[in-house]
């Protein structure tokens, strides 16, 4: 940590705030320049509330931390990509390039083994389906419940598919991790610390969207909400940030790919079309993502021509099996396959 | 709702979306234009899946909605604006303009009693004080729990204030509820569904704090949540929301609170510091607050030159005064009193 | 400048970075962390590439500018707040509130003529009026052009209002300067840094607006170049910012107003209107600047039911009165006049 | 145009709506729904001032657009992307993906042909290098001016490479026009619209970079600026935008590719550099970018040790070469080639 004095600074503040520090059983250095002095706080331990008190220093400028504020999310602490074993031999993290789909919602039995197949003979590896679905409305369809659970274990049963769905709040994680191979914590709830633990102590993989407006550094204190009581599984999930420009429902960030490769050694998929909103974004921002580097995609399809609770972005089987050919080609790019 | 079809609609794909619409029970009204067919949809029953459904029609360019998406926190449905009855005579929403103030933590007893006398002296009407606090990082410290619910409740008995306190998982509403008089959902729970609906079971007055990358819609929207299981007793809060400039901590979006009053009966409380995260831009920016038509503000003071764990945003107690004495004057001109 | 090193940086890495630092003519102080080295760069020069140049190193972690990228914009280097003598004795930044106004348009002589009579009899001291308005469309209206700077000049003789108006490029400021007492620079063009020079050149009073999505530093930084070309009387002007909530056209952000105070001796304007689009927001966020320390207001007012050329934000005269005597009881808590 | 009225709008209100409307020559067709009433306005003239009249009519819920602001940029108004000629022929928007290179500042003949030569050999298509550079502070060096271009030219001569240069200011056209190849329009300049007219006027090709903070709407209605004084050779580039989160210098927004595509007959280039300011994100994106459609790449590159002037985003030699390998393998994905 670095505290940058004012300008005016004089010599008793100075010394008050190296007291403090040392206080804290750290040591400091002291930079005198031209115009202003700059004191480095040395020492290993994490001090959370020390910045915040030196700021609150009247003749304190700025503090500055140089150490991250995350730990077992980091590349530094693991230099090792982690490869994730999901179920039934399905992995992330590895040479494959996780293809994940369902269909926007799971209205019964029938259609959902139908799209099951399909994806699965397209090249999908992980069914993605919602028993329970937070919503911003409180008088929209919050999921059909644990019946949709059992349909997606039935699915998983004659297609060999593990499945991904999402919790909302911590009463649905018992029943959801009897069924679930993978559990995704949605964006809206990023910054639920609570559900964060709670989910983490399920000890089943957790897919974790970024918040609209979560800055990467956040995402990462909030992945390691859930490696911290002990789940070692998580996968990051990009899907999109809040932007001035109407043109699209979010602004898929894909820069993100290569700067969390670097931060951390966790994998990331992105989410192409929760962010554009319009299913003919989807194919190009799939390619880009693959070629960015991504560990896998989610991407919503739909078997029939009935689309009434199907989201704007979902791909037919056709325009999914187009996208699976040309994702192919381009994880070959990327020394990867699907 | 309007349905805008692209210009090169089809006679037979404008009659598609007609017939799906009017199979919902809904009427339309087509108007021809030089360049496109725009459908009126007419109907008073709230559909939020038809419009996803239609703009996934090929032909549709957009859908627009007409009817708001929240009901029971709209001023259409509630003309006048709610006077809420918070405990000992202390009220949100009237003539006064409330003055929140509290420690950054609660630390002991005797500071906390020693804060609040002040506060109380000063002109403050509303003790703020935090048993429990959802923090970005699992690393930082997460409240004192329970024994601090205690000490604001004698604190209330002692000075006659009543408290305000937040709870950041559902787990933590029922022991906060049997000592709290006003509950407060935090920025970063505010679209976390399953905890709005329980804190709103709890029957007492809510402050539901702004999600930094809201908008008002979704705010009110969240509001709904509460409403919706029975409580009316919702207050807003708005502390900052993100942008792109790095000079503060968030951007005090004011002009909510003309705009907020339009739309709804809900008041509306400013925590200036929130957003600013310096103690020299609280007081004008609570002054411009107040001169906005807030119906209270929520301040942080600290009593004792001792900072270890109070926010770079917290005024000294003569800073406090001072503000008073002109939040006084300001609120005569909006024909308020403090 | 500081300069954080990787913590794998080499000893060889680091003794290259000093020696570049030094090659430069400064000097380093160097601090060995437990986990990594920070180096400290001494010296009063200005070396904007160094900075550059340094990030661009492997093992260099970050580089963090520690002296303001402005001077000549800074309270530092002009630790009085400028009183700026406009003309016939109107002057801005000393104990009154200055407030401007004018239609949305200059249409015909009769009726800016009848605007101003009432602007100045309400309380206005500087008239607004444009002859050139840049516009987003190549399709919209660009303004009248002279003809509207001599009727804003007869109406200036007559009711011994100063004018302020707007240049959008280097052709227009010649025929400008020889009118107007102030010229603005609008939000499209706060970094056109040619036209900066050019009408800092032509030693008016220029009042700056801060472009929709610039910083705090980059609004002053644009400043010093007008300032840096020998012209000392720079207004800012905050008309909003970028976000992603549609409610309104822009967020006001009255933050700067003592933000930029701290930062800078120029005085500071704030024009409600252009962030919100909306004139029921007007009143209160005027109000709202004032009490957060403006030092002047930008109101757009229409005299007249024809609204064909006004904007949706524009004030009646009677709304306009109502707020000044408002405005007045508020500038008084700040210890200003109107 | 669709006007919708507030539910509480009269008769006479809506009646008078209606004979503002028709009284600038359109027509109207009106839908009474159960709660409000909708006006929708018939007629092809563009009336861009009719709907700001219109918002500010009281009892006016909101306006609503139906008819794109641009016309020229437009892909209903050109079906068929167009290939543009750019010297030597080299072509941008047909099957070939075009590779632009550059170092980050032209600093000396020898240097700057070294580097030509080297792009050229690894596959670049087009050189980039700046004689002006427009910045946001006075006290950064604005570029070497037109000896900058008389060596660019002469690189040109040697090894075959139009060149691509920026202008920040109207008087720097007519001697950029006269060597450059593609005229560049910077970030900063989107919307300095007398510039937009001016660089049009010289009749080359103009690549207009995207605003930091430019909605597509407002990018397109500025190509239209250039496109509407006859000239037809506009570039699109996108350069990122701005976001809450500070990991990189800006967003890289790739959506745009395909969505411009959907509504521009313009090709698209993208400069993953200068949005992430960080070398190693360069490669990731630049594949990215391709993948999602691109018609081009900007990208830095140096050829030496020497990096003084370079910015950190800017690749060398071996990592520039080893890219374009792997775009060759995308671009064939697409159906394109390099």
């Amino acid at each position: 940590m670095i505290v940058i004095m004012k300008t005016t600074a004089s010599e008793k503040a100075i010394d008050e705030v190296v007291s403090r520090i040392v206080h804290l059983g750290l040591d400091t250095n002291i930079i005198k320049g031209a115009e202003r002095t700059i004191i480095g706080v040395i020492g290993t331990s994490f001090k959370a509330e020390l910045a915040e008190m030196l700021v609150s220093v009247a003749e304190v400028e700025s503090v500055i931390p140089v150490t991250k504020k995350y730990k077992l999310a980091s590349r530094e602490f693991n230099p090792l990509s982690i490869v994730m074993d999901l179920a039934n031999g399905v992995k992330i993290g590895g040479p494959e390039v996780l293809i994940i789909a369902g269909p926007g919602a799971v209205e019964n039995e029938a259609q959902l083994l139908d799209t099951a197949r399909l994806i699965q003979q397209a090249g999908g590896r992980v069914l993605k389906g919602d028993a329970f679905r937070p919503r911003s409305s409180p008088y929209a369809f919050r999921g059909p419940g644990e019946e949709a659970l059992k349909q997606l274990a039935k699915a998983r049963e004659m297609f060999g598919l593990p499945f991904l769905t999402e919790v909302g709040s911590a009463d649905e994680i018992e029943v959801t991790a009897r069924y679930a191979d993978i559990i995704q914590i949605g964006a809206h709830n990023m910054q639920n610390f609570n559900l964060l633990e709670e989910v983490g102590r399920a000890m089943k993989p957790v897919m974790l969207q970024r918040g609209t407006s979560a800055t990467v550094e956040e995402w990462l204190l909030s992945a390691e909400y859930i490696l911290n009581v002990g789940n070692k599984q998580v996968i990051l999930c990009e899907g999109g940030i809040r932007s001035f420009d109407p043109s699209t429902r979010a602004v898929l960030d894909l820069t993100v790919i290569p700067l969390v490769k670097k931060l951390s050694h966790l994998p990331i998929v992105v989410n192409p079309g929760q962010a554009s909103g319009k299913a003919f974004l989807v194919p190009p921002m799939a390619l880009a993502a693959v070629a960015a580097g991504a560990d896998g995609l989610l991407i919503e399809v739909h078997s029939q021509s009935n689309l009434s609770s199907e989201g704007p972005e979902s791909l037919d089987l056709l325009q999914f099996e187009q996208l699976i050919a040309q994702l192919k080609a381009v994880s070959q790019v990327r020394e990867r396959a699907i």
